[in-house]
């Protein structure tokens, strides 16, 4: 069956960008597609073998994608192992490949065909995002369908990751930190449809912050709560670092509190 | 009216690359223009809202755009004030999008249309770069003029920042280190033309530096100043780094007195 | 003589992507040759001036490049000097620029034609990436042949750097870390095939590491060694980093000794 050709490459890793890595990925799929492709990378700074991070980064990103795009995700902890390697289509069309460890849970739902690649004996047993994602990334872009690169996987035996979800209490809602970006913004495990509407109180690390629409509600340097551009609840510190000021990371305690 | 299309995206952000920011608004641009484009990064690491670095980094670097570029610029501390978003196009056929901040005094002189774009009500109220910038960047890069995009502005009322320039006397010129690249290079605000072709004499952090043509005109490890490859007066060590070397950054004083 | 263009851009750079150099040298690659190009970043983070480092990622990539590339190796610490920029070709027609100082040692075997490439008057003293290489490396793009950039040269006179071979003695091999990755693996110079089949004992920093074929065949946290992505020997921690467990980095030693 004639496909069409998909152009837009979004690379997914944990492999920094010190070392050639990202780069050998990307030139194995071009030697293979000999064209002109849009490559985009989404991160290359997942912390390493973070499942959690690189899942909610593919979840904040992927309403952004364009249909004709091939997912390369390769945080891989367990690369030499026997877990899975997957290529996937989903609902509108896009394509990818990634590790079965469940860093595919928020596109899990949309995902209508799965395949598992084979690994070829040839492989480093170290480096599957070289010889067995990318070349595999580099069909997908050509138009193939995940059945045609290795069995068919029932989607529904995809790995899922155990939901990070806050605990909802009459008083209110104890999340936590589950990311902090560059600007030491403190992204929580809330999501503000569990709280938008109602007058709540923010508390983190024994402050109480105010709960605001936009950084510039508050003065230069002062700590603020708002519903982030994933939407979710999040902790700053207008032109400033929340990460600093509250000295929090990841794993630290988020309140709200619904107002009586 | 029928107009040319442009290939070539030049982003400019202090969003560093470990988050997904950048990855999303080029996923954005690539949603709405279907076809290959050239993605350029110039920088993603402006020091967190530094308009001064970011608008140096524009000045350097606008000599080696090809004509049919679109600059994405989004160094935002105001995002989600009133500061206007701004659309402009070059006399030379190259466009862009910008918060109207002074980021772009720089290219100012030579933008000869503008339009303020409207925010959407469903805009984050804090990445107007994925949700304002970048929609505005893919119709550029479609052919838009930016009165298409907006409402109009008068070129000259796009903000200013206020000139970082050296102090000229008599006995010599007072400048200040403005910027410090990977190298550990000092880069001061002293333009050449205010001293070539005088004898004069480099001092920083009480140490006088000769004043060479280039890093192999002292020995490997030694001081030196010379003029970089934007115009300016720098300071280095030759295979070394002259921030460790001085302790020297950003506000560091810089002299260069003239020889009588 | 028509020529075939070229489509893919190699980048190799100690140039760090903190300051906009790299990208100001594909906006003057891209001014030239006005089409899509896939630009492809092998690392711009080789530590300064570091042309071991850098000559080895030249060595692990190479194999994975399309035929249609070219090279753009900017790790210059004699830049200003009277070191030579080259522009060569490669026996299966990529081609690529480079200063002649060792750099291109794992690509000399293979190079059919070299030439000299002229530094214009007015190219800066500090920043030949910009104003000799990226040039340069448009014309490839275009399909240029070396000589038609500058006077030929002889391949073989091109500058070699000393290998950095490990030792075999009777009793074994003494190596050492050559490089260490995002991961804090450490990467030495033992090709495995002078010790593969063999049995041998793996020593470092007073420690015995066993040597296994993939990560998952210790547990977390437990050291291994094994044969990495590019055919050396490397020793490592499941999911941790070698480097901060056994507090090593480059220059340490690493002993393979054959088992009786």
């Amino acid at each position: 069956m004639e496909r069409k050709p998909r152009n837009t490459l979004v690379l997914l890793t944990d492999f920094g960008t010190r070392d050639p890595y990202v780069g050998v990925m990307k030139l194995v799929v071009l030697s293979r597609v000999q064209r002109p492709v849009n490559l985009v990378d989404l991160s290359h700074d997942v912390p390493p073998q973070d499942l959690h991070v690189a899942a909610r980064m593919i979840r904040c990103s992927r309403p952004y994608l364009p249909p004709a795009s091939v997912w390369l995700i390769v945080v891989d902890p367990g690369v030499g192992t026997s877990r899975r390697a997957i290529a996937f289509e989903l609902r509108d069309g896009s394509a990818g490949v990634a590790p079965d460890n469940g860093v595919l849970t928020p596109l899990k739902r949309d995902v209508v065909a799965a395949s598992r690649l084979p690994i070829p004996p040839e492989a480093s047993t170290t480096f599957h995002g070289r010889d067995v994602f990318a070349p595999a990334a580099a069909r997908l872009l050509e138009g193939a369908h995940p059945h045609d690169l290795g069995v068919p996987v029932e989607p529904k035996t995809l790995k899922e990751l155990p939901a990070a979800l806050p605990v909802v209490r009459d008083e209110g809602i104890q999340g936590r930190v589950v990311d902090v970006d560059r600007f030491g913004n403190l992204i929580t495990n809330i999501p503000a449809d569990l709280f938008q509407g109602r007058p709540v109180r923010v508390h983190v690390a024994g402050k109480e912050i105010p709960l605001v629409r936009t950084y510039a509600d508050v003065e230069p340097g002062a700590l603020l709560a708002l519903v982030g551009s994933c939407g979710e609840l999040e902790i700053s510190v207008r032109n400033g670092s929340a990460a600093r000021h509250l000295r929090a990371g990841i794993g630290t305690d988020v309140w709200v509190f619904f107002s009586s």
